[in-house]
């Protein structure tokens, strides 16, 4: 029998109490049930109650001032140098644009063709329209992309590498110091996507001396679906880097109104329209509760989940012919684990008639996505016995 | 005595109780009070309930259904051309890099100088980066442009006019079909801005026969601070058009992601992340209320608010040296007034700390923002009086 410190906080969440099999939080978190509680506050006493005065007394700030508790409570950044707006994929595309344009001459952008999709579909619009190249790195598809290969690809013509710290297929868990290292000793700047690890392993970005990140808030920040993305840039960066989308809310005195562009100085230049104030609300519950129960717990519990499912994977499934495709070595794994069948799509499609909820990638991998917080030892127990049901 | 044969509807409105005059519905929309249970419900039974089932039950086609609602109900715009999500100025921005690369060879865009900030600013950014020269209109602040003022400007050169179809200073309500007639015949594409008049004035794209159009969904749609915004295509363009941000949300089956980006077909490409649908909420609720009370009812009150704030102003501001720099012909306005005088940045703070909530704009403005649904004629009253006694 597993202990589990942090059992009880799973009844924050709403669905506690539901026999369903949650494997998904990877892709869209549980909601917090203050949060339906806040939005509908929101609605009747700040925007409601306070109108366009919320700007002046909250709103126009947000961005940056949960973006600075999103930097200090999960990604290990100092102050100033995280927002929040947009989505991953515009923010992906801004801090490309700006990465590029800042290391003129370079003509190729490093990545691993298992990235996830639309980092690689942003990085090939980029390099199009900029004249680079994009340089490819292939990668086992149940691991990531290592040192080695990552120091075979860059060279003196590396513009920018763009990396995701954790991959979404295998949950393969890069070095975030030393790959940053490597693309450092080739003059390129780094890119880091974390999505798939902020909010459930601790990120170093200062301590990595990392460039640029951007992660999404819907997995394991809870936000909610479509809730806006955050990007980080280096403090050293702040003044020479500039992004392309010149909005109102990323110039000198928005109020002003001026006839000119110019980009206002911090973080706050890669902001573009007006902030997604609404959508901002359930992710400051979920940094508050990360807060207050630490990253490090959270981690802890993370690996104790996802060592437990290989456990019963390598018990019960592995005999039906089930792979895990996923590190084995927990500082190499992410907060999923990936099971490959040939069968697993129609497994999947079958779990879900019956309420355990995965999600399915190619090639024939099923995802077991573990949320620390809201993923109890239980659910992993019964999701993996569903799964051997089907299968067998 | 004016008859209002809308009143009923403000008690639909959160604060409708409420001893406030607020006149900046043009900028931040009140809230309905339906959208308070329904953001709360959306938490604990569609988000918390259905989690990531939710996709393929509603949120996937959530932009492109609530796109078609708000093209059916306020554009004029039949389904399949208008899709929700980013901000105005990441839209803005897609759609003028779309629109250029389909005139290749013309090298200029057209627009005013009083045009809305965001729009200038993202332009003069894709001019730059596309080698493009902006042409600039000189307007009247307390008018707009002109038929006569676009005829003069665009030529063989011209590959796009970025209008607003109403000023955001003025309210001037610009010619819709004759402006675009006049784009066209010099062959340029016409880019329409809405935010200032989608929910308040019936626009009609389609017959129009314009291009493209934007606008914002927090100030006549009351989606709330930093609701996503909207964008229209015309159907014989979506073929040709594609735009820079090549996300998994726009690419041919998102869930197969594949390793190549190819656009889908439609409207959908032109979308790239995943797409805010916590935002979207409280704009479904006010379009399904526009669609109830209907745009030409709403159009009717809206002028006859702002006829009755230009008749006051006229009589009891106007012996102050306040003067109405907003077109008198209703036919020629939007759905706010600006009223100018030198001291009314001290006026509109003073106003606030009564609780009288307008909003200052350059060179001294004070908006007087009428939001059809939601401002009462005694509101009116009231907000001008208070004006008088500041001032007086």
């Amino acid at each position: 029998m597993t202990t589990d410190p942090l059992a009880a906080y799973r009844d924050r969440f709403v669905g506690a109490t539901s026999e369903l099999v949650y494997f998904d939080g990877n892709s869209l978190g549980r909601p917090l049930a203050v949060t339906a509680e806040h939005l509908a506050a929101f609605v009747t006493d700040e925007w409601g109650g306070r109108l366009i005065r919320g700007w002046d007394e909250r709103w126009f700030d947000l961005p940056l001032t949960l973006g600075d508790e999103i930097g200090r409570v999960c990604l290990g950044a100092a102050p100033g140098q995280v927002a929040v707006g947009d989505s991953t994929t515009v923010l992906l595309y801004k801090l490309m644009r700006a990465a590029v344009a800042a290391r003129p001459g370079r003509t190729e952008i490093v990545l691993d063709r298992d990235n996830f999709p639309t980092d690689r579909y942003v990085a090939d619009g980029v390099a199009r329209e900029c004249g680079l190249t994009l340089c490819w790195i292939d990668v086992d598809t149940s691991a990531g992309v290592t040192a080695d290969q990552l120091g075979a690809a860059v060279t003196e013509r590396t513009a920018l590498v763009v990396l995701s710290h954790v991959a979404y297929r295998s949950a393969y868990l890069a070095d975030g110091a030393e790959l940053t290292r490597i693309a450092h000793d080739a003059g390129a700047l780094v890119l880091w996507d974390l999505s798939h690890s902020g909010g459930s392993v601790p990120v170093a970005l200062d301590e990595w001396e990392a460039d640029l990140a951007v992660g999404c808030t819907y997995k394991y920040l809870n936000g909610g679906p479509g809730a806006p993305a955050y990007c980080y840039v280096a403090a050293r960066h702040l003044d020479e880097l500039t992004q392309p989308i010149q909005g109102w809310m990323g110039a000198t005195d928005p109020f002003l109104m001026g006839p000119v562009y110019t980009p206002t100085t911090g973080i706050r230049r890669f902001l573009s329209g007006t902030p997604a104030v609404v959508g901002m609300i359930a992710v400051a519950d979920m940094v508050e509760l990360l807060d207050e129960v630490g990253m490090a717990a959270v981690r802890e519990k993370s690996v104790g989940l996802t060592e437990h499912a290989i456990a019963l994977a390598d018990e019960v499934l592995a005999p039906l012919g089930v792979v895990v495709a996923s590190p084995r070595a927990s500082s190499e794994r992410g907060g999923h684990v990936t099971l490959v069948h040939p069968a697993m799509r129609e497994v999947v499609a079958a779990l879900w008639k019956q309420d355990v909820i995965p999600d399915y990638r190619d090639p024939g991998g099923l995802r077991v996505g573990l949320s620390p917080l809201s993923t109890s030892y239980d659910e992993v127990d019964r999701g993996i016995a569903a799964v051997r049901e089907v299968l067998a």
